[in-house]
């Protein structure tokens, strides 16, 4: 994945992971450093609805494989 | 949730994500530090079936509702 696309698609994600990865609210995990296979694995599973939220469903569904790729570069680049 | 019944009870998740809260392989995400209701969520979608993964299932069915909170307490306190 490419950590600068990553961090630009990530715009629509910061409002609850934020921009450092941080959780801004309590049902939201921090992602920062987070294992990159673990996050394609579950941005995918929201996307094709094998992991449920109602949320991380709509936010995933229009989401490319690179994308996904890209967004799980970034934020596992972070520092936690 | 109790951090000290935590760490007990999570001698059996060291395998994949270690007494660190580091995850030891590539499927398995960090825990250390990570949010403590997201954490509560997560064991008690797992011991549902709400979220399915064949390992994680298998882990968190004979979990008792003190223990998920003891474990997210005892993870969610390591240093990230």
């Amino acid at each position: 994945g490419d950590v600068q696309a990553g961090r630009a698609k990530a715009m629509q994600c910061q409002t609850c992971h934020g921009l450092d990865g941080k959780s801004k609210l309590p049902e939201a995990p921090h992602l920062a450093g987070q294992v990159e296979q673990y996050l394609v694995k579950a941005l995918k599973d929201y996307k094709t609805g094998a992991r449920k939220d109602e949320m991380m469903s709509m936010m995933a569904k229009p989401l490319s494989n690179a994308d996904i790729e890209n967004l799980a570069a970034f934020y596992s680049s972070l520092k936690p």
